[in-house]
This record gives structure tokens, C-alpha cells and sequence, in this order.
């Protein structure tokens, strides 16, 4: 299967023509030509089969043979804000596998104890398509810009909002509370944790605590734990 | 928290000597003296409480305190057999993330489609040390020399067995077949999957299909959901 990220395609469109760098991989690098079939996914559920019809190393022509709306389209919303970790290769894992095991929005939350306050995230957002076209994903999770933890909560949220902190206090585990084929806005922090203020802030705003087990784990371990709990419970 | 790993120790044992590098990052980097707090995990499910007795750069001794058998011990034994990834850093995260979430063997298997043929066990123990460390551990995840597929399924195995594969076939979700509080052992295949011949050797040695989810995951991705999957189940 040889797939291509075309976030610009006109649904209803005959034809479609890949960019200069898509164009160059296509022909000079895969070797295809004329007539041989390749994929399109649009990143907002469209499924494309479409076929070369000019073999042009800078401008190739593909014709749209069919395209399939909605493509394995979950039942679920699953929204992370997470801390951006101290070494970013750890996020950028945790990019890779939630977009191979589900989800549908990332945000990036600067906390009191975040040792990293920024992230790029054109760079990130290119390992979220990249995994993507490897897990032949039609929806490519959207990737938020950084912005403080008190701007973030005072956004509003429908659905079930939780926060995953590993201080005392009461907590439910995730599999008595959530409710099916919901949307879902899940808070994890950064090494650290939490502060005090930060939870108290988090429950005024409607946020209820879960544990993700009794391991320690780090922020995105647990990141990732909260996004196969939410897919796994919405088998 | 001040944590050594002391595979060494001996229960019932009074003192401990740090060996010469230890002793040196605990006086040196850690800068602790003598009636400081540090604790001990010997990797078989002792916790130990010591105190600074001689802080001696090379050779610090210690006064145990108390000890705590199977500390944090699980209610099950979960062993995963996966083949090693072309890029060798895809499986150290998984063996990173597989010790913070939960498991007991780790078995290296040599597949026909498998492209790395060897892995470094000393090497890539010691990621699993420090993520013992990291996540507090009283036990220390066993990680197997790399051996042959076949090899591999004509040991014996109590408990209940799977292979998780990408080919066609019925399968099972995991969910639907695993027993609580059980034995398990797991294959994942290498990139590009068991082929046909391997998947029939493994049924044949009553090893279950079972799938994890309609998402196309990468080797380690789907060990680590393999992991998740059954620490969740044993909650």
C-alpha cells in the first residue's frame, strides 16, 4: 500500500495532484508510474483510491477511483492535555502511540512544575503524521499549542473530564466512571505532578480524579495508559 | 527516595556494603552521610529500609533497618515474547514501559521475517534496571538470551498461552478468553508479522489468536498494548 497524507484534497474531486516533494517520492523513490494504485488519507476520515494518470516527478496526476467517508471511525472522542516532558523525545513517543492506538486531540499544558515551557509543534505534528501514514489512520489527531495550565482549564469542555494526578485523595478508576461512546477530556502532568493548587483548580472546573493503576509511572507513561484505558474500554 | 538496586543481598542480613560505584553515587553525587535514609530492591520482591552506617566512597555500609517480602507483588505472571525490532531503541521503550506497567519475563524471539537476528541482553537489562528503579520495583522483569522461533515454542509452559497476529483468521479478544490472577505467555511478531507456517506451529502448540484492537500497531506498540491489556484485566 503506498498511502499519502493529502489534507488539501477536495472531496468530490476527479483528480488530485501530489506536491513537488510527494510527486518526487512517489515516482523517483517508490518507482511508480502510470496506472499503479496508491491511497490518499485526508485526516478528517477520508479514505481515498486513487490511480496515477500522469507519472510527473514534480506534479503527478492521480485519478480518484473511489473514496470511503468516515473511515474506521471511532465511537469515541478522546482529548490528553498533557505536560510537554522535560526530554521531548518522551512526548514524541507518546505522540506516536496514541495516534497508532487512538486519539483525537493533544494538548499541551505548561504546569507549576513543568521543567519544559515550550514545544514545536510543526515538528511534533510531523511524527503525529508519519505514525499516521504507518497506522493508516484517516483522522490525524489535532496537535494544540502549548498554553498554561490556568488558560486551558478555563476553556470549556462537553463530555466527561478527568485528571489522572498521583497525589492522596480520593480517586475512582476510569472503568466505574466512564461512559461509553462519550467524548472525553483527560489532564496528565508533568514530572512532578500536579501541585495542590493545580487538582483543587482541576475539580472546581469539574474534573474528577482517576488512578491509572498503582504503578509510578511517568507523565508519558501515564499519558498513554489514560489513552489505552479510554480505547480498550470502548471496545 | 533513595533507591539501590542490591541483587546480591542477602534476607536476614543486618548490614549491606555498597559495591564501589554505588558507594560513590551515593557519597559523591548523592552527597548522603552518615544516619541518611536509602532504600533497597533486590529484584525478588524485597523492599528494604537502610540507614548510612560508614559513608565510605567505596565501600558504604549500611544497617538494614526492615524488609518487606513481595512488596507490591501482583496477583498474576505475565511473559512476553517478542521478536526484536529492526531499530533496536523500539524495543528498549517497550522493556522501559513494560517494567513501569507490569511485567514478569521477556523472551527475545528470532522469526523468519524478523530482520534483527541478536540483541544485546546486557545492554538492554540495564534499561530495565533503571526503569525498576524509576518506578520502584521490588521485582526485576527476567530478559531472555534471543532464540529461535521454533526453539522458543517447544519449551514448556504452564498457564495460558496466545499469539497476536495481523493475519486472517478468528481471533479472539483478550478481554473475552483471559483467566484472572493467571500465567500467561504472549507472541508478538516481528515487523511485517508470523508468517503463515508460524502462526499454524503456534495453534498447533495451543497457543489462542487473539487480537488487540482493529488499529494496525507497530512490534512494540502491540507488545506494550498486550501489557496494558492484561495488568488492566488483573485490576
Amino acid at each position: 500500500m503506498h498511502l499519502f497524507y493529502t489534507p488539501d484534497i477536495a472531496s468530490g474531486s476527479a483528480h488530485y495532484f501530489l506536491n513537488e516533494e510527494e510527486s518526487k517520492h512517489c515516482i523517483r523513490v517508490l518507482r511508480l508510474t502510470v496506472g499503479d494504485n496508491v491511497q490518499l488519507i485526508d485526516g478528517k476520515g477520508g479514505f481515498y483510491a486513487a490511480r496515477i494518470k500522469d507519472a510527473h516527478p514534480k506534479r503527478t496526476i492521480l485519478d480518484i477511483i473511489s473514496v470511503t467517508q468516515e473511515y474506521q471511525k471511532r465511537n469515541h472522542h478522546l482529548h490528553i492535555a498533557v505536560a510537554p516532558t522535560k526530554n521531548i523525545e518522551r512526548l514524541e513517543w507518546f505522540l506516536e502511540k496514541a495516534t497508532e492506538i487512538g486519539i483525537d486531540e493533544v494538548s499541551l499544558i505548561i504546569c507549576h512544575r513543568s521543567e519544559r515551557k515550550e514545544a514545536r509543534v510543526d515538528r511534533l505534528n510531523r511524527i503525529i503524521t508519519s505514525a499516521v501514514k504507518q497506522s493508516i489512520k484517516a483522522y490525524h489527531p489535532v496537535l494544540n499549542e502549548a498554553i498554561p495550565y490556568d488558560k486551558f482549564l478555563a476553556r470549556n469542555f462537553d463530555g466527561q473530564k478527568f485528571i489522572a494526578h498521583c497525589a492522596d485523595g480520593e480517586k475512582a478508576d476510569i472503568s466505574s466512571v466512564l461512559q461509553p461512546a462519550g467524548k472525553y477530556c483527560i489532564l496528565i502532568g508533568p514530572e512532578g505532578d500536579f501541585t495542590e493548587t493545580e487538582i483543587a483548580a482541576a475539580l472546581s472546573c469539574d474534573f474528577k480524579p482517576i488512578t491509572l493503576g498503582t504503578s509510578r509511572l511517568r507523565t508519558e507513561t501515564a499519558a498513554l495508559e489514560a489513552c489505552f484505558e479510554v480505547n480498550f474500554l470502548n471496545r
